[in-house]
């Protein structure tokens, strides 16, 4: 059943688009209809649409994925692809020279999204996968963007309840409050073992054009060898280098906090 | 004004996100409009609920561009981000022992698109963007593309003209079919200075789960310093590891020509 009838063609289209996760990427129509909250006609009538133009395609075990027309549009999107192929050839130095992870991401209202990630075959395992979100108060490219995010999203994020992954995740507003005017001060974030234990990172600024940090780029080490002060400026010089190539005149970030 | 005003509204979503293009990736309100075919304040009501969604973004210069969410969305697409994912190792292996440029292409239709892209720095130059389309019958992995293809494929390929980029570019119809048998014959295809004049490509198939063919990838190298024999079992080497990684039980594509 439509449980919002007075939602308009365009929400529930986008509904049905909703229902697809990382943790749910293939589903029937039943499914889809349920999770969008559409009746099975509509549900049906709406993903037929989709498939003709290719937002969606139908497996031969009959569910339904996301269709590579909706990747090839979603590929346009300045934010995503545009800021991937303007970061990866520094990405790939930064790489080069640690063998270490290399992660970039956005901030998306009050989450981070993961852009792209070099995995160090030998270096510690993360966690995280291209496309896929993360709170923002735990990882260091995380705090970078929080740490540079608008007052009010800010706000947001310290008034809800903050998750807890490890025993040294920082889920008191105050000391996190305290850790964000840090990372402003230094220009950089260090997340040591809070989101696994056996890791620590090194996030730093991205700005775009305008001096605002537009991502954030970062190394995740293995925490017991790892040196937060020796591989800052590393992390640093990226971030400075993407920036510039995104055409930002700004050498530092303009605070937001 | 809407030129087709028994179009259903879904249909209408999908032409402002259509209007979008890699030559074209902002637009203004008036242009989303007039590529939409949309009257004004149609088109004016859709892109604020695209907005509001996520799947357009507005910049401060007033432009419309793809936004992040979609770019989200779109990464769940198996055949894009999903088979990238799995192939990656294999191409920077690729990479790794031939400092060549290494591709990664799935159909789309009566073309392809590439999904992956590794650029050689001090390789032959290639113009290939990731999310970017191509026609089937010049490079080759376009070549394997339309080999494996369903014939009524083939047919519409070999059906329209055939556009000329250089001149040994394969125009005429009878000597692609040729060329396509080929392929199926020896499993892999070579473009020999088809698509510009400096460059030859070896291309091979990768296979999912049920044999067909999925995928292809390809070394791009200089043409004057090429062996395709040599390069050849190296890209077959490759297509093969990834069709494992897909969880193909076949050895060879089953041919759809």
């Amino acid at each position: 059943m439509d449980a919002q009838p007075g939602r308009s063609v365009t929400s529930k289209v986008l509904a049905l688009l909703d229902a697809f996760t990382p943790a749910s990427p293939a589903l029937t129509l039943s499914e889809l209809a349920r999770r969008a909250e559409l009746p099975l006609p509509t549900a049906s009538r709406r993903v037929a649409e989709l498939v003709a133009w290719g937002a969606l395609e139908r497996g031969d075990d009959g569910r339904y994925r996301i269709g590579l027309r909706l990747w090839e549009v979603g590929s346009l999107a300045p934010r995503g692809l545009g800021l991937r192929e303007l970061a990866l050839p520094t990405m790939e130095d930064l790489y080069e020279v640690t063998h270490e992870n290399v992660q970039l991401a956005v901030r998306q209202d009050v989450e981070l999204v993961f852009i792209e990630r070099i995995a160090g075959r030998h270096a510690v395992p993360v966690l995280t996968r291209v496309g896929g979100r993360f709170a923002l108060h735990a990882t260091g490219v995380g705090l970078v963007l929080l740490a540079y995010a608008p007052a009010e999203v800010q706000e947001q994020v310290l008034a809800a309840p903050l998750e807890r992954y490890t025993p040294l995740t920082i889920t008191d507003p105050g000391r996190l409050r305290r850790g964000l005017a840090e990372v402003r001060r230094t220009g950089y974030a260090v997340s040591d073992r809070q989101v696994t234990m056996d890791a620590l990172s090194v996030a730093a600024p991205i700005c775009g054009p305008e001096g605002a940090v537009v991502a954030a780029i970062s190394l995740v080490v293995a925490q017991h060898r790892a040196d937060p002060v020796a591989l800052a400026p590393l992390v640093q010089a990226a971030g400075r280098t993407i920036s510039r190539s995104l055409g930002t005149p700004y050498g530092l970030p303009r605070s937001a906090g």
